[in-house]
């Protein structure tokens, strides 16, 4: 059975993508190993690496003076990171509230003993809409941080806040690559790489040079200068999640680049939101001006019909639709990966299900 | 041509465990995604993380009180998490510098302010045997950090140090599951898996229940209650990584467990270390009592020759036997996946090179 995949992550990698990771095994370039088993010290690693570094430059189209840095334990780690690397002048950051991966770092930096400013916060709201910024006080704040897209609750930054001279430091781990925006906006970016760049144990880094080295003595795993000199190799990097990332850098391109990924997923969800709208059965929640690309959660209000519905999606191969624990409901994830075709069978899908639903009520 | 991959790290895994990986793409257990692709929250994936855990667990027969967490970053972030979470009564712990790595740890200790005591160091033998441990004061250290294998210098402790009451923390990356130690000696193990359980991007940590909550509000990403807690699933954990450790713990059950590898481990080794005491050209310079199963460093005393050989070696398919930056010379790392029949190969590639080089000078 073909199976379409709206997991909000570990998500759906193109199918080229797996093809060529199967083809490349077990022999890696016709040097007899895997990709898996190679040094990270070989002349066989540094093409994939710089190769990845070189490709998220050119689809990102930031200047020359950011560098790209990989790191791992994904954006919980960098919540930590950041704030010890950036926040060495004032030790205070401002923070906008958009939902549960904002409270994240919001909680890690708190234990650092960084002072945390929740700017706004949406939480009474229960996150439906965006929280907005208004005038931030300047040179107060080390920097903002901001979650453009937030996979739980299914809100994306369609207009990036204006923080004067304040640097902008974002988690965009669920409409990276995804949603088009100003890259050169960005400060700071970070980004696990489990949702629209490849697999789970890479986290990206996309920093301005001007941002590093402010801090010294730092546990060398989260010190972005040592990363930025060491080419993120201080230690043994991921080499395999690399790899992967470096597929899927260039599968974007081929595809055309973040504009066309924009477009596309901006289609996918538009028929999915049109029909959730149009539904007498089905809720999609979020605002409209607030609406993300790639999550879209939506509920019947009934949670026993949620189950139900979920449950007969996967029987048709419709799978990972379930949402958040934390929110209940469904929630289709519209990633990159996920085809046009994906999201037209799990609309039809929902059609036939309020029709039978209406039938029998 | 058939190649034989004697790195150091990322190192060569079964040809068994490249083979299945193969075969469970695109698609893993029949669900149509394949193991890149899957939820952490998932079923299938629960599956695969407990039986990981219970076949670890199995193979150290350590006893109940031990718990199997799953990182990222590296034993280097290790040497961050261990002193933050362990060093909370006396905020001291002592450390034997048998090399690099050992010093690594002392390195990360220190920029945390913990005080390190380095016991014994054979730093002026350059490492060629190993620092003992005399008599530990009691009740002063929150623990003894030792390597257990030193992977650069070619060392590895054939007998642990006694070390009373103080809990012993130990670095096994290179020598994990292809020695065999009465692993319950060990209050906490931590492993990078890119050695002898897998590939980069996954760090092991097997930890006696006793050691673990001691320390609070730590940043959760080196917090080891909280994935004791967690599963180790507080974020997303490096799912893929996870999988090939498990099929390489499934592996070394198959082929006899750890008291088989260590037997396996010695007869390889013993083949290269006798070839090489044997050898007018080459010289093995670790003393006997300290030799490592697992990293062999050679060297012929001139660096060009060196250089020659390494080059001979590669285009004969023996590939990365260069030692580290740090030494020079050559290295061959004998891992669990590194076949009899490779050391044989090398051994008489050796010979054949001594041969030559005779009937020249």
């Amino acid at each position: 059975m073909v199976v379409y995949n709206f997991s909000a992550g570990p998500a759906v990698l193109p199918t080229e993508v797996i093809k060529r990771i199967k083809e490349d095994l077990p022999s890696f370039d016709n040097s007899g190993m895997s990709v898996m088993e190679i040094s990270h010290r070989s002349n066989l690693f540094d093409e994939v690496i710089d190769q990845a570094q070189q490709d998220l430059k050119e689809l990102l189209q930031v200047p020359d003076d950011y560098h790209v840095l990989f790191f791992q334990g994904g954006c919980t780690l960098q919540f930590t990171a950041a704030p010890l690397n950036l926040a060495t002048e004032h030790k205070k950051i401002a923070l906008l509230d958009s939902g549960h991966w904002a409270d994240r770092a919001r909680d890690e930096a708190s234990r650092l003993g960084i002072e945390v400013d929740v700017i706004d916060s949406t939480k009474n709201l229960h996150y439906t809409q965006l929280p907005a910024l208004k005038d931030l006080p300047q040179d107060t704040y080390d920097y903002l941080h901001i979650t453009t897209n937030n996979t739980i609750e299914g809100t994306a930054y369609n207009r990036l806040p204006k923080t004067g001279n304040t640097p902008l430091v974002a988690d965009l781990s669920s409409n990276f690559l995804a949603q088009d925006y100003d890259f050169s906006k960005f400060d700071l970016m970070m980004v696990g790489a489990q949702k629209n760049v490849g697999i789970a144990g890479l986290t990206i880094v996309v920093v301005k040079d001007d941002l590093i080295g402010k801090a010294k003595n730092l546990p060398s795993m989260i010190d972005y200068e040592l990363f930025a000199k060491k080419n993120s190799m201080f230690n043994t990097p991921p080499v395999f999640a690399i790899y992967v990332a470096g597929l899927v850098l260039k599968w974007v391109k081929e595809q055309g680049g973040v504009k066309e990924m924009d477009r596309r997923n901006r289609k996918k969800s538009d028929l999915l939101y049109d029909f959730l709208d149009d539904s007498k059965l089905f809720t999609a929640p979020v605002m409209k001006q607030d609406r993300s690309l790639t999550n879209v959660p939506f509920v019947t209000g009934k949670p026993e019909l949620d189950q139900e519905l979920i449950q007969q999606a996967s029987e048709v191969g419709l799978l990972n639709i379930k949402g958040h624990r934390s929110v209940g409901g469904m929630r289709a994830s519209l990633y990159n990966a996920m085809p046009y075709i994906g999201v037209e069978k799990l609309v039809d899908f929902l059609n036939k299900f309020e029709k039978d639903y209406w039938g029998k009520h």
